[in-house]
This record gives C-alpha cells, structure tokens and sequence, in this order.
C-alpha cells in the first residue's frame, strides 16, 4: 500500500532533507524514524524536492510503502507524536501505486522572504533573509521577468549541481512587498540545485542597485555559474507547494500567513 | 543620561523577563549582559512590561541610565552584536530623564495568535496557540465587547498577581480571522498578571460553543477568579507597542508579518 504525506518544517534545526550519517540531523531521518515507530517496520520515504541546510517547507510532499494498515487521521497522529516539533506531517492520503512523489510532480512553487529593516529581527531570524540596505522591490520584479519560460539556467545552477539537463521552464516570478517584507515567489516545472538562492542572490544586487535590471538578464544569456553573483542564504527560503495531476488528488497545503 | 530601547525577543527561548537566579535563561539578564559590554560598566534596565515564560515581544520598551556616551546606531548595533539570535534591539534613542520605561505609559497593545487546523503546526510551534477544534472567530469578538471599558477584572487576574487595584480599561478588543489564524488584539491603559491568557482562555470556550456568548460578561460581573476560565498557553501571546505622551517621541515598532 502506497501513502502520501504532506509535510511542514523547520529547516533551521536541520542539516536539510536527505540522510547522511547517523549523527547528522536530518528531516528525512525524523521522519523516517517517526513512520518506522507507527507502521511498526521500517519504512523509507522519498521526497518531491530536496532542501538544503537551513531551507522550509510548508508544503513538502513524500511518498512511501507499507503493509501497515491505518487510517490517514492516525499516520498524521502517530507521525507527529514522534516528531520534533520542528517536523509536522498535516496530512496523509493512500495513493494508487503510480503515484511517486518525486516523478508524479508537474511543477514547484518556492518563496523567498527578505526583511528589509536598519537591525535584524529575533521574530523571523532563520525565517526571513534580512537586508539592512534599501531594497527597490518594483525593479527586482522586472528584473525577474527575464527569466520567466524556458532556459538553460547554467548560470544559476550550482557548480556541483548533478541534473542532467540545465533546462527548466519558469512559469511566473513575483516579487511583491508588504511594508518591510519583500516576497519573492517563483514557479516552475522544477528547479536546479541552488537555483532561487542564486536568483535571489542577483535580484538582491539589483535591489540594492549596485547592478543594473538587465542583469538578470544577461547572467542568464552567459550560461557560466562563475559569472553570475552570490548564493543568497538559505533563511529566507520556503517550499511552498508541489503539484500533481489531478487524478491523484493530493491536497494542497494550508496557507502560511508569513506569505503575501 | 538616560537612553531608551525597543526590543524585540522570541520568548521561547527564555524563562520570562525578569532576572531571576543566575542559572535561568531571561530576556532582562541577555539585555543587561550585552549592554553591560556596550557601556563598559554594569548596566541595569527597566521595563515597560514583564512577559512571562514563551510570551514574545514585538515592541518591549526599556530604559537605562549610563555615563558611557555611544551614538544610537552605535548602542543598537553593540548590544545585537552581543544578544542571541533570539533577541534583538530595533532602537535607541537618548531620551529626558523624566521618561521612565514603566510609569510614563500610556496603554499597551498585545496580539494573541491562534492557528485552527487538524495537525499542528512545525513553522508555527511556539509562536500560535494551536486549535484543533473549529473556532466560531465572530462570536469570540462579540463575546470580548462586554471586557470593553473600565472593570474590576479580579476574574481574569492570576491569584497570584500582586497589583494593588484590579481595576484596569480595556479600549479595545477585537477578534480578527485570516484563513486558519485567528487574532485577539487587546489594548488597554495597563494589564493584571495574566489578564490576556485568562481573557484568551475565555473566548476559546466560548469559540468552541462550550460556553455561550454572554459567559465572557458573566465571568466579568463574578469579580473572581475560581469561577473564570482556563489561563490559555503563553505561545501565541505578542506583546506588540507601548504607548508614551508624545513629548518622549518614542518610536513605534515595525509592523510583525504575523499580524492582521
């Protein structure tokens, strides 16, 4: 029997989503350790996107098998009594068997909060990127709109990054503000690794104005990661949401009221 | 000279405000530690209102008294490069000798955050109250109007509190919902130990249809404590600004993303 779970968690209590050794704190361990105590045999989960260190999710999306037989309502209650409060399962579903978490997906929402404000926050440290310079929020939303449809994002992938190809399809950027926060919000089939904190990266120097809004632009056409500009801190990064076809009718996450 | 700071702190980390043994971890012992290196001789502040254990601050004001002559900018940035991440300093300012953090405020404004979903939340641990019941928002507003205005609120003050009158005007109350989160923002000239939790307490029962509408004026009326409700967990409380006659100038904090 195949489940689905929705996931919501702290990225800044972890050193990100995948299994390294035994003494590394990682989500997929939480979780994993968690399912293994309620389906009483191990189970292994796999994931619609990996995060890094320090990088949210509000709607995660894994994928696992069982022979176990529960009710969603009790994997969502027995997973999140074995959770750290850090890690919380918001959901769970059985899922046909073509379902698989990662393969099924068709797109990927991410967000990326920066605070801009002369001191930094303890509210929203590890939850929002801050910039105590003035950010123009209008022009890094322009600048974004350069990206948008399909490209090879060489240069916004990171130097390790294993993906075979480096062609994805964006399907919107925004970058909206409400009073001291600016969101940005980025859609698309599916992303490289690093590739918002990179986009993030060279909107912030545009922001900043240190670089002109048809940067973006140009790092774009040069196809070469050491040309284009910093990897923005994993803080202000949340995975949003994961989308499927709607045969499998996976829910959609709850809004999270820190987003525009 | 005497300076005053607007601080802004994660409540969860610490054991309340105020200073206590030296082993305990509180917001008034990080604050004076990190002025105490900034002044360059011990440093002891006052506060406009204590929070207890996982109450956070927005916009908690304090003063000081200090010999050691440092540029606003230059006190803000010390005492943040010497706090943990979970407390910041967002403000200095020198004020008139005659401003006393406490006894110069007008009124207070607090925000009390309830998340109503199935499952808890992990992004939301610590910082909302979380309901896994449904919450009918609108009879809790309708309900908080009867503690509007000026009452003896011995039913909603600890038993422990030791404020010599339990006389205190309510200005306001309002229950607001966005989505799953539902606010309670309370202003009031000053606030008995407890009188936010207790009141929080109240409009859930009455939010979850245990209790009816009219039980918030009922409790009111009682004029004791025995007979109120349940004291509502301390994670969703803010306290949010203080108010000052406006020769002090006092700042006023930035707004919080969570808030309505």
């Amino acid at each position: 029997m195949r489940i689905a779970l929705g996931i919501e968690y702290d990225g800044s209590a972890f050193k990100g989503w995948q299994v390294q050794r035994h003494d590394v704190s990682t989500v997929q361990a939480a979780v994993e350790a968690a399912l293994t105590r309620v389906a009483a045999h191990p189970v292994r989960v796999v994931c619609a996107g990996r995060t890094d260190t320090g990088v949210h999710a509000v709607g995660q999306v894994v994928h696992f098998d069982t022979v176990a037989q529960r009710d969603p309502r009790n994997w969502v209650l027995g997973a999140n009594v074995n959770l750290p409060p850090t890690v919380a399962v918001s959901w769970a579903q059985s899922v046909d068997e073509a379902f698989h978490a990662r393969f099924s997906a068709i797109s990927r929402r991410y967000r990326y909060l920066i605070l801009e404000r002369p001191a930094r926050s303890s509210l929203l440290a590890g939850r929002a990127t801050w910039s105590h310079r003035p950010l123009d929020s209008d022009t890094m939303h322009l600048a974004g709109q350069a990206l948008v449809g399909t490209h090879d994002f060489s240069s916004y992938r990171a130097l390790g990054c294993q993906a075979k190809s480096p062609v994805r399809t964006l399907h919107s950027l925004d970058v909206v503000r409400r009073g001291d926060l600016i969101e940005i919000g980025v859609h698309a089939n599916a992303f490289l690794h690093h590739m918002i904190r990179n986009i993030a990266g060279v909107l912030l120097a545009i922001g900043r104005a240190e670089r002109p809004v048809e940067w973006a632009g140009e790092v774009l056409a040069l196809r070469d990661r050491t040309l284009g500009g910093v990897t923005a801190p994993p803080d202000g990064l949340y995975f949003e949401r994961v989308w499927y076809p709607d045969e499998f009718s996976i829910p959609a996450p709850s809004t999270f009221p820190l987003f525009a």
